[in-house]
């Protein structure tokens, strides 16, 4: 029925590179727990640039907060609560929330999105490659129509060394999407 | 069956108005970024009044908070990650995030709600009349059971110049929802 | 068919205790409005235990923020807009976002979910029950297949003086759950 048609439960999978190149000015991690160490109270806003899975195209920039909930020391790293947005020129955006973990991979929960992410459900799994300047993205998305075909590349193989390709860094005509958020 | 009936994915719509009538101490700009241009870093909670598209009436609050993501010159202005909620007293609340722009319309994805916007989604068309104290609201709602008829009210277009009835900007009987957020 | 098993409108009830054992530095009252009143511009990042509603095991930590929106001087408290996830060790996390009034007991959005709560929409109700320091939680969650059984126990009626049982709050053997998140 067409109740079904536009909430399928359907499975559609999306690969994002993030990838911070350290000209947004981010992360600002604002350390107002006004402790040595990291800890509750410690507030990240961040911003950083977002490519197709098969890296040819610049789509967005990531966009929100990361809130720091606990040192871990055994870990060597931080645990936070991540709220943040996805953005993707003229389609639109998702919203996700979850958990980032600075020393494993993580799943959040996508909670909507815009335009083509109208209805937008299901969950994504973070995978950090350098800490913090470059992580790979799996969404498995539900609620929507059939993505449009330069988001559905063949993703590259997510490693340390992977880059987006020059002509999408530099953002040249025909490696972004349409009006890209910058 | 039972399952199309209680995630409908039919569309409704609803209008509001959110107002900043500077008698709540909002925004609370905080300039976290320690900067004197608007940076990231900076986080701005807020909470202004929510009328009835129709303007007759008073339903509640918005409230919730914009992490400015990056000042725009061209643009004379400001992109935010904006996540925020809409309180309609007695009936519940809806819940949104996504972009907030201080010089073009956007679209949010509503993330959830309660009371009888239980298991809300889709997205909402926000548009400034006047920056940043008067905007409206365009809710395409879906998974919800059909809207109070009170809050339906043919909407008055927007433009800069519109206000409350006055009998609603001073929540006299009648021009309140029940219970109404303040 | 298939789209209404795996969006289940089924509602299904999940009980868990949030409790502050003053152990982990939360919550992070953050003064920001820098006024001597609670007012717009405080923030409370915050970090709380998670037991199941029968109070026999430890499943996790609740982490977010919420925002200090308004204080009530009439009803001697404090209304927040409050986002945060339960994490429930390897079975996932529940997001949620809404009202927290430090007065009366209010209703939240679910906005999503991972791992088993993958999909997940509904409402949750807070009853606050020592301020703030012991909450109890029921979730009407939907979109999900059915929850284990470990987490179904039935629930300790909700007062003040509840405690977890000893070999929870030791996290003992057979009263966590696998993986609890700490």
């Amino acid at each position: 029925g067409s109740a079904d048609d536009s909430r399928a439960s359907k499975v559609q999978e999306l690969h994002v590179y993030e990838i911070n190149e350290r000209d947004r000015g981010s992360p600002a991690y604002l350390r107002l727990s006004q402790k040595s160490v990291n800890s509750l109270g410690d507030l990240v806003p961040f911003s950083n640039k977002v490519y197709s899975g098969d890296l040819q195209k610049r789509v967005g920039i990531t966009a929100g907060i990361c809130i720091l909930i606990q040192n871990k020391p055994e870990k060597k790293g931080d645990r936070y609560e991540a709220i943040y947005s996805f953005y993707f020129g003229d389609y639109g955006h998702l919203a996700v929330q979850g958990p980032y973990l600075t020393y494993e991979d993580t799943y959040l929960a996508v909670t909507g999105g815009s335009g083509v992410f109208e209805g937008a459900y299901g969950q994504v799994k973070l995978q950090q490659l350098i800490f913090p300047f470059k992580l790979f993205y799996t969404f498995y998305l539900k609620g929507i129509k059939d993505l449009p075909e330069e988001l559905l590349g063949k993703p590259v193989d997510p490693s340390p060394s992977v880059e987006p390709a020059p002509a999408a860094k530099a953002c040249e005509p025909g490696h972004t999407i349409s009006n890209f958020t910058d």
